[in-house]
C-alpha cells in the first residue's frame, strides 16, 4: 500500500534520546523524511498509520511541538486524541505511572512531554506500547535534534564538513544539548563555535559528554561571547536560540546591572542584516522558535534564512519517526 | 471522486471579507452548500479532503464558530490539528506573523479568529495557504454572512425581494454589518429596517458604505427603536441579535438609568409569542445565537423559528467554502 | 463492509441509564465488544463509522472517561469535534438546551457529562440525535457500569453465579450505584458484600431499589465495615472505589477525628499484599481509576488485578454501544 521504507531498527520502540540512534539510523530517517516530504510535495497523500491512535500527554505547554507532532500523525492517515493534562486524574493524586498506563489502553503510541528528566523512563516502565519523548526537563528533545539535522542536510545538502556556531543560552538550552550530541556524535564536522553570554555558557558536563567524539573526530571547539564578523563568515550554520531577561536576572547581582547585561549580550549576539553582510553565499540561519530579540525579522525575507523551512521539516521528520516506530 | 462542482474563483484563496463574494459566487455557494445538505441527509459520506489539514487559531473565544468550522472540514473527510493560543509560544511574545508561519508549515488551510481588525490582513500577508476570517474585532464574519444568505436563501426559496428587519445592537454587530452589506451589494432587496435601541444604531459608516448599492437597487431603509406589528407584519426575515446589559451601561448617564433603558429596549424588541402573532404565515425568525433576553423560547417550536436550522445550514456552507478553497 | 453485528434494540437510541439495558441487550454488547477486542487485537482496522461525528459536551471534568469516548469513536473510523465547554456560550448565559441544539445540528452524536442529574432528560428533549449520558451528578454512567460488567465476564468466564464485594465510599459513588443495580437486575448473583466507613454507606434509596430484584434472584446482602480476611477468600471480584479525605470531615465531629477515621478506614478496606493472600486463585480485583490509597501499588504485578485490564475493557464496550447506537 505505502512505498515508503521504515528504519526497521525503530519499530515498537521508544524514542527517549538522541544519542540511541546511529549514524545508519539517522541517515535513513532523513532519507524516509525527504521522501515523505516528495510524495506530499506532490498532493498526495499517506494512508500507512489508518486506524492508528496517537495520544500526547503534555504536562508542559508546548504548542508547537504539539502541533507538529499532531499533523505528523494525522499526516499518516493516523488519528490523535486530545488528552487535556490540566483537566486529568493527575490533580486528584494519581502517579504518572498510572495516568499512563490508562491512555497506553487505548492509544497505539504516546507523546510525553514533562518537567522532570526521568519522567520518560518512567512512563517507559509500564507502557505497552512506544513513548515519543517531546522534551523532558532539562534532558532531551531527541525528534528536535533530528529535524535540526534533516534541515542542515536538506538545505546544505551534508552534515559531515560544516562549520556550526551555536548561539545564545547555551546553559538551559535543552535543544542545543541534543543536537550538540547528535552532531558530534554522528558526523564529522569541521568545527563548531559556541557563543554566549557570561553566565549561560554551554554546562562542563555536555562539553565533558562529547569530550571523546570531539577527540576522535577531530572537531575544532572554539568558545566565545560575541558573535564576530569572522564567526559569522565561518559558518554554514548559525543556530540561534532564545535570550530570555528572566536568565539574566539570576546570573548578576542587581536588576539594573541584569538589564545591561542583557542589552549588552544581545547586541553582541543578535543575528541581523549588519551581521548576515559578512555570512557566505550558501549557509543557513536556523533558530527552533518561537524568537523574540535575538533573531532580527528584517533577514526574514533573506533566503539563508531557514528557520521558518525549519518548522515544516519538522513535520516530515516526525512522520518518518511515527511511521517507523508504528510500522 | 466526488460529484461536487467547487466555486472556482475562490480555489486557493483566502476569505476575509463578505464583500469579495459576487452575485454568481453566492449563488454558485448556495447551490454547493444545498447539494451537500442532500448528500448528507441521505447518509451518504463525502471524502473530498481526506489527508488534509485545516488548523484553527482562535484568539478569541467562539467555540460555536469553532466547533462549525471543525464539523465542516471533517465532514468532507479532513482532519483538524487542535491549536491552543492560550498555551503557545503567544505568551512568550511572539508576534501573530510568525504563529501564522509556524502552522501554515504544517496545514493546508487556517481559520483566524482575531480581535483586532488588522489581524486577518497580517496573517494573509506571511501565510503560503489561505486564511479563513471567523471574525476580526468589530471587522467581518464573512462565513456567518453567507451562511445567513443560504438560510434565508432556503427556507424562503429566494433573496430577491425579500423585507428584513435587524433588531437589536446595531452598532457593535460584526455579524449584522456582514450580512447588511453583503446584501444589500447583492440581492434587490424591498425593504430594510433597522430596530434599535437609542445609542446602539447601525453606524453611520456602515450605512455610508451601503448607500450606493441601496440608491442603484432601490432598496427601502427605515430606522426606528421599537418592533411594532405593522413591522412584524411587513417583514419575510426577523434578524435578531443579542441585547447586552454591558452595552446599556457605556450609553447612558447612570446604572439605574441603564438597566431601565435595558429592560425597556427589550420590552420593545423582544421576539416572542405576542409579537409573532402579526407575522405572516411565510416568514422566518432569524438569530445569530447564542440568545439571551432578546428571543423568547415560547417561539422555539414555532416553524417559523428558523434559528436551530440556521445553525445547520452554517455547516453546509462552511463545507461549501472550505470544499470550493482547497478543491 | 463490517462484519459485526450491532445490538439493534439500540439503534439510534440515547444511552441514559444503567437499567434501560435488557439482559440480551447486555450479553449481546459484551458478545460486541469481544468481537471488537479479537478484530483490533489481529492487528485489523474498523472503518464502520467513517464520516461520523462524535461531540463530546463535558461541563464537568472527566479526561478518563472523555479520553476513552473519544478513542471508540476513533478506532471506529469516526471523528470528533473538540467543543470545549468552558470557552463555550455558556458563559454568556446559555441555557443546556440551547448548547445541545447547536451541537446536534453538526453532530451524529453527543456524549453529556453533567454535574445535575436533570441534564440528561433536558439534552435528550432536545437533541435529534442519540445522548450518551458519560455521568450525570449522583445519578448514572452506564458505559462504566456496562465496561465493568464485561470486564468480569471477560475475566471469569460468566457473571451468573458470582461473589462480589463493593468496598469503599459506596454513598457518593455513581460508578458504583449503577453496576450494582445493573448486576442485580440481571444476574443471578451468589452474594454481594457491601463494605463501607460508617457514614459512607450505600444509600438507603439505591438499596430500596435493587430490593424486588435481590429476593427474587436469591442473592445474599452482607454489609460490614472492614474487609476480612473471611470476605476476601469468599469473593470472587473485589470493586474497590476511591476513599476520599474530604468525605470524611463532612461525616464526623472535628478535623483530627476525620483524619483518625480516615486512616482506621484506609486500614481497614486498602486492597494490598497482605489481604490478597487470603484470596482464591481465581478471582479479579477492580477499580474504575484513578486511585489514591485505598488500593495499594504492590499488587499491580498480581495477574489477579484487572484494573488495567478494565479500562481497556472500557475502550472496547464504548465502542460496542457507539457502533450500536450509530449503525
Amino acid at each position: 500500500m505505502s512505498t515508503f521504507t521504515p528504519v526497521s531498527s525503530l519499530k515498537g520502540k521508544s524514542v527517549a534520546s538522541a544519542t540511541q540512534f546511529c549514524r545508519s539510523d539517522i541517515d535513513a530517517l532523513i532519507q524516509l523524511a525527504l521522501d515523505m516530504k516528495a510524495h506530499l510535495d506532490s498532493g498526495k497523500t499517506i494512508d500507512a498509520l489508518h486506524g492508528r491512535i496517537m495520544t500526547p500527554l503534555f504536562f508542559e505547554d508546548s504548542s508547537r511541538t504539539l502541533s507538529s507532532f499532531c499533523a505528523a500523525m494525522m499526516r499518516l492517515g493516523g488519528n490523535v486524541v486530545n488528552f487535556k493534562v490540566e483537566t486529568s486524574s493527575v490533580n486528584k493524586g494519581e502517579t504518572l505511572q498510572d495516568t499512563v498506563r490508562t491512555l497506553d489502553s487505548y492509544s497505539d503510541v504516546l507523546v510525553l512531554r514533562h518537567a522532570k528528566e526521568e519522567a520518560v523512563e518512567q512512563a517507559m516502565s509500564v507502557a505497552t506500547h512506544p513513548i515519543m519523548n517531546a522534551g523532558n526537563g532539562s534532558g532531551e528533545h531527541p525528534s528536535q535534534a533530528l529535524l535540526d539535522t534533516l534541515t542542515i542536510h536538506a538545505e546544505l545538502g551534508a552534515v559531515d564538513g560544516i562549520t556550526i556556531a551555536f548561539i545564545g543560552d547555551l546553559k538551559k538550552g535543552r535543544t542545543v544539548h541534543s543536537l550538540f550530541k547528535l552532531l558530534t556524535h554522528n558526523f564529522s564536522l569541521r568545527k563548531v563555535y559556541l557563543i554566549a553570554p557570561a553566565g549561560l555558557e554551554m554546562p562542563a558536563e555536555v562539553l565533558h559528554h562529547v569530550a571523546m567524539d570531539i577527540e576522535t573526530l577531530g572537531i575544532a571547539i572554539e568558545q566565545c561571547a560575541s558573535l564576530t564578523p569572522e564567526i559569522v563568515s565561518d559558518c554554514d550554520v548559525l543556530y540561534a536560540t532564545r535570550l530570555q531577561k528572566e536568565r539574566f536576572a539570576a546570573s548578576t547581582a542587581g536588576d539594573t546591572d541584569a538589564m545591561a547585561a542583557f542589552e549588552a549580550s544581545k547586541s553582541a549576539l543578535v543575528i541581523d542584516k549588519a551581521r548576515m553582510a559578512h555570512a557566505k553565499a550558501k549557509m543557513i540561519v536556523m533558530h527552533p522558535l518561537p524568537r523574540v530579540d535575538e533573531l532580527s525579522t528584517d533577514i526574514d525575507d533573506d533566503p539563508r534564512s531557514a528557520y521558518f523551512r525549519q518548522m515544516r521539516y519538522g513535520l516530515f521528520m516526525r512522520m518518518a519517526i511515527l511511521f517507523s516506530v508504528l510500522s
